[in-house]
């Protein structure tokens, strides 16, 4: 038996009382439902018989559930059309996690004897023909798309997020207060590195990530993702982990860190110093910096996502470090770390007003050193609005 | 940017200096290429021309790499035949991550502006014709199973599981030690709370899960997968996480936890009781425990998984309860906490030496109480072996 992070999400801002906006009367159910009709209305618009929905964030935002990550299946089969209504199969073990929301979805608990995917398949034929138009989320596993396949032999697929992902990746004033929440609780972390009361040198970067992991859970985060430590050489790979290696002085330190409160997920990165940084080291650091408020200042509603990109790699460029800025410069946030829109060359989408993402830039050196600095962001109609206010300046940490 | 649970596992066992058994002499590159060899043998029976390999564990086993769970395509591409060896597609920011291992596979870094599934296909098709027959991790992201597709449209494909599954549930010496090495650390949290060293009474079920967490990192595991505590009511619902209930007097609480040390999963659970339980409860308890021994017993090499799973209910059944015990008796473990084999009606294959696997009945009465046992048996040619020592005794815990 195991439970690995499965469960009702707790969406934030959903449980206020009436407030002057009006917006607290919005129960959970409407707002679940009102999510649902906008879904459906975009799968009348793909020409889609059914949408099928496992692991991933496109559950709990459609129902506030979260799938357990294991082989028996959970998954949502919500018709296009039809009085139907969406069912929620899952197994009968994990059904009494599972609060019945009428309104969304119906529950179908399935027997350990009994096979999952036969009750999918039985639930589309009731809605769709002999070659229904089918999408899926992205991250059912492949085992449980070749089973529905074999059962659906002239069916069409599509992935799941080209319905669900323009709708998600524009946040409502509910989703935006949760994740200025959560960056505020990572900024307090961040706030702890930059005055020197999280121990750097002499401590392994191991060491460094499980003490970020307890602040981050102590400032709030219910959750914690990742808390990457990369220290002298290891801060040129950009997802370096944490290793046994002991922090030293003199060195730059690489912390990108985050979780998730309330089901809504931070993301912030700061690089110190354990030692005054040589020159070079100090001129890479500004640059990125300002690379970063470039991108930042760039993240206007209506310009391209690319855009973003072109204009902080621009900075880094024109300082002579282009080759060493070897990734895009954002993603999106929100239930998931990583979601639509890509700040990178090639997406050419318009930000629009409720896009939230990430701003990181770095320069990574191998076997030398490596920078980056990132916050969140969020378009709106009066510019974007960064959610991380912990300082960028050069910090020198002592100790 | 975000790092959440990717990285190279520390596989058990494969750095021992030589030994008199002698398997200290067979080095990572070399355990890794015979599991390599045996799969390509299994492949080469299915008529298969390629195995492609993203999330879960058949990468860490056949590679000692994990993926990043994330929307960046990590995926081994394994030729049946021929010289070519295997290929690791790999996002360039995540390259360094990973050792290379010349012996059993190649590095090929795509960079951020290309597509991956593109890499991918063109390594297809260099050992494959028009038609290929493949098989798929089945934990991959159904959103790339669907883009490769869409370029091999008259391919067939497979689960890989049916590849690597009977390889995988078959552990080796080393494996076995692995989780007797977890399974002897999360027997140390569980003699804390079976020797009332956990507070129960007056706090919530969520601070005994933090606490028992905390327990476990504290007792040498790397990773916590999950800790379950469910009291009173709550313990009638097999899944459930734990939750701000306060654990009263004389309540079940039923404790189901496990994590992972060296890559390698444990999983545990005992229901203690905090005060004097009523008679008919005491009673469940010895039969729910009665059915754990009895399936342990059954659990012989040669004997049908489904065998075990109807030996243990059938001990619960003639109780009285056999309604209340509403899930399998157990799952394999291994890199993964849930995997073959499953113990459960319909699963009619022989255990086999080396299985390594749970045996966790329980009983579940809706809105009152339940109870379960768990423990982790290995089949071996002696006999069923239990990895856990904990005493199933009925315990009353003092505050």
């Amino acid at each position: 038996m195991s439970s690995a992070q499965g469960g009702p999400v707790d969406l934030p801002g959903l449980e206020l009382g009436p407030s002057a906006t009006g917006c607290g009367q919005l129960g959970k159910a409407s707002l679940f439902a009102s999510r649902m009709r906008r879904v459906r209305e975009a799968m009348a618009a793909q020409g889609l018989d059914a949408l099928l929905v496992s692991l991933g964030a496109d559950l709990p935002w459609l129902t506030g559930y979260v799938a357990m990550p294991l082989e028996r299946l959970t998954m949502l089969v919500v018709p296009t059309a039809g009085s139907e209504g969406a069912t929620l199969v899952v197994p009968r073990l994990e059904a009494p996690r599972v609060t019945a929301m009428p309104e969304v979805f119906s529950v179908r608990a399935w027997e350990e004897t009994e096979d999952p995917v036969e009750v999918v398949a039985e639930l589309v034929r009731a809605v769709a023909g002999h070659s229904p138009a089918l999408a899926i989320s992205d991250r059912t596993w492949a085992r449980f798309l070749l089973e529905l396949q074999a059962r659906f032999p002239s069916a069409s697929w599509l992935s799941a997020s080209v319905v669900t992902g323009p709708l998600r990746a524009v946040k409502d004033d509910a989703e935006v207060a949760a994740l200025a929440r959560v960056a505020a609780s990572a900024d307090k972390v961040a706030a702890k590195l930059l005055a020197g009361d999280i121990g750097l040198v002499g401590r392994s970067e191991r060491q460094v990530s499980a003490h970020i992991s307890q602040l981050l859970r102590e400032e709030g985060h219910e959750q914690v993702n990742f808390a990457i430590v990369a220290s002298g050489p290891n801060a040129a790979s950009p997802h370096h982990d944490a290793s046994e290696r002991v922090i030293g002085e003199s060195e730059p330190v690489v912390c990108d860190f985050g979780g998730s409160l309330g089901g809504y997920c931070s993301d912030i990165t700061r690089t110190v110093f354990t030692g005054p940084p040589p020159a070079e080291l100090a001129r890479v650091y500004e640059v990125v910096a300002e690379a970063q408020a470039a991108g930042v200042a760039a993240a206007q509603v209506g310009q391209a996502c690319s855009e973003v990109d072109r204009v902080a790699r621009a900075v880094i460029a024109q300082a002579g470090y282009g080759q060493y800025f070897v990734h895009r410069t954002g993603h999106g946030i929100g239930l998931e770390e990583h979601e639509g829109p890509y700040l990178v060359a090639g997406n050419d989408a318009p930000l629009v007003a409720g896009n939230v993402f990430s701003v990181e830039p770095g320069i990574y050196v191998p076997g030398k050193w490596g920078v980056r600095v990132e916050d969140i962001v969020v378009a709106t109609p009066a510019g974007p609005v960064t959610l991380n206010k912990a300082s960028r300046e050069l910090t020198v940490v002592r100790g």
